[in-house]
């Protein structure tokens, strides 16, 4: 498995991420010194994947209060650093996780024993950043242990997008699964959609799986009706960017479209995902606000142009699949299962 | 519109094709003097789509006949020519076009007044081949007439692949249509679906439509779920590789995924193709081959890799979307609907 994707150095207060858009051509890293370049780092994807973006939102949110103490003195310091928490909080608009990142790293200010100047503040936020990275990590594990058994010995599990070790703090939520299943002895194959535009299955997933020795075969999302009525898929994993009170779940652009497929051919469809992705203020998948991305991802691919100039394209980064296309929504409390609306509260009203 | 993209040359007996591997960026010929060529631009795709292919078949016979007279004397030139027609039937292996094509040429040999050396033969091929180009247009013209009564003012009409002028003679199937409703002067727009790996949809549908002066819109296939719960599509409509006898439609790969979102979503999904496309000896879909082709084409975009070196890849080129699916089939001689079995054996009989 991978050493972190996202390392930060506590003595020079640096953020170092590996960048996701050059993978797997390129191992480049990618340094954010201040809250700009965290900002600009979450919005062109050098970081992406709900929990990883969580994870992101913290260290950056201790960046935000470096650039308050180098501008120091300031007339209302709090006032400021609550202004950059915003910025931060609006990086990007579908993951639930960004703002639950911030929101955590606003609760930690509040109950901080010294808050009178930002120095004050700043290992408390350093401790609870890096705390925010290990339970990442750890909840992984277990959702991945709880997920493991409902995976066959000799399944091939389709996934779309990248919910893996380099979607979050590590392990990965719906590759988590996948690895917790491999670990255990289960002789399993894997099939990666694509995922355009972005290609975070054919480009992040693919080179994952392949350096963690589980076998993977890439597809185009097109394929994806054509391998389920051939028998080549017995389960569906992906993750989600947020997840309604109702259970409708938003998940890369493509992730409906799959999971109408699964119900077609009678394929379970999981969707792997941390507490922190459930949003009950949500009620349903209509009140998720989906991000429209930059052309060029469609139009180009690296410096490759595809579309005839002057054609505009659509470039929504998400869609919301229906909860009840959804067999189980794997937590690190366990499978929740249908009705979604009770299974979700009670499993975060007792977590 | 387009200018034949299929032009013989009589004089020396060659054939040129506009390269559909470099469109939109390079408008660029390829030239083929003999068989070989003519199946290698057949296999790498220079030309596509189910009728074009019918055509090029036609041209084809007559380069493979080109080739007897060269290796003339010989002491069987019909066997020999049966042979070459052979290996050009199985160029490729999905749409049933091609050995429609390659039949019509034997039927024109059978028929053929002067077939005692094979110089005799090849004004009669010639003209054949000149007949079918020139016969396919004018079916597509005729199918957009019929096709377009289907279209709304103010549709928007959701493609994938390429089934225009690129993909036939000239004017195309699905676009034929489009260009038809357009023509009528009824106000639609397009979204094209990128239609990976090939990409037909981003690179030529949308270099037709915007050279006809049809509005499109490309999306990624992923798109076509959020696409059509945002109300942003009216109506579906798509070529064909092979029709089997029940209606199951061969068609570029996502077809299938498409056409299930379609009737999730209440929108209409139109299959357009003329009858040389229905392959009454095919019972069903699952009689139908599908081609793989090589793992480059999903593996990279021009020269850019995508995967990691070593993962392997599926490339299907190909599903089948079942006929309980599709709201009409779009011919020559008019809309086809269920019992598909009753009205294509109808349609045939009658034609």
């Amino acid at each position: 498995m991978f050493n972190t994707h996202i390392r930060f150095d506590r003595e020079n207060l640096v953020l170092h991420l590996l960048d996701q858009r050059f993978l797997p051509g390129r191992e480049e890293w990618f340094t954010c010194s201040n809250l700009e370049e965290v900002i600009f780092a979450l919005k062109v994807m050098v970081v992406r994947g709900a929990p990883a973006i969580g994870v992101t939102a913290g260290f950056g949110a201790v960046l935000a209060l470096k650039d308050v103490i180098s501008a120091s003195p300031v007339a209302n310091w709090g006032a400021l650093l609550e202004q950059k928490l915003g910025l931060l909080a609006k990086a990007r608009p579908t993951a639930v996780n960004l703002r639950w990142g911030v929101e955590r790293m606003r609760q930690a200010w509040q109950m901080a024993y010294d808050t009178r100047t930002p120095q004050g503040l700043l290992p408390k936020w350093l401790a609870e950043a890096a705390r925010m990275q290990a339970e990442d990590e750890e909840t992984n594990r277990r959702m991945g242990r709880h997920g493991a058994r409902l995976i066959d010995e000799g399944d091939t599990i389709l996934t779309h997008c990248n919910a893996g070790a380099l979607a979050t703090a590590g392990y990965g939520t719906a590759l988590g699964v996948i690895y917790a299943a491999h670990e255990a002895g289960k002789n399993i194959k894997v099939i990666a959609d694509e995922t355009r535009p972005f290609l975070q299955g054919a480009r992040l997933t693919a080179y994952e799986l392949q350096k963690s020795g589980v076998p993977v075969t890439v597809a185009c999302d097109n394929a994806c009706a054509l391998l389920m009525q051939k028998g080549l898929v017995q389960k569906v994993v992906v993750g989600a960017d947020r997840i309604a009170a109702n259970g409708d779940t938003a998940n890369k652009i493509g992730t409906f479209g799959v999971a109408l497929l699964a119900k077609e051919f009678g394929v379970p469809f999981y969707v792997a995902a941390p507490l922190s992705t459930i949003d009950l203020k949500t009620p349903d998948g209509s009140a998720i606000p989906i991000e429209e991305r930059p052309e060029r991802e469609v139009t180009h691919v690296g410096d490759q142009g595809i579309t005839p100039e002057g054609v505009p394209v659509y470039n929504f980064a998400f869609d919301v699949t229906p909860s009840r296309l959804i067999s189980g929504i794997i937590t690190e409390v366990g499978t929740l299962t249908a009705p979604y609306k009770e299974s979700l509260k009670k499993a975060i009203q007792e977590a």
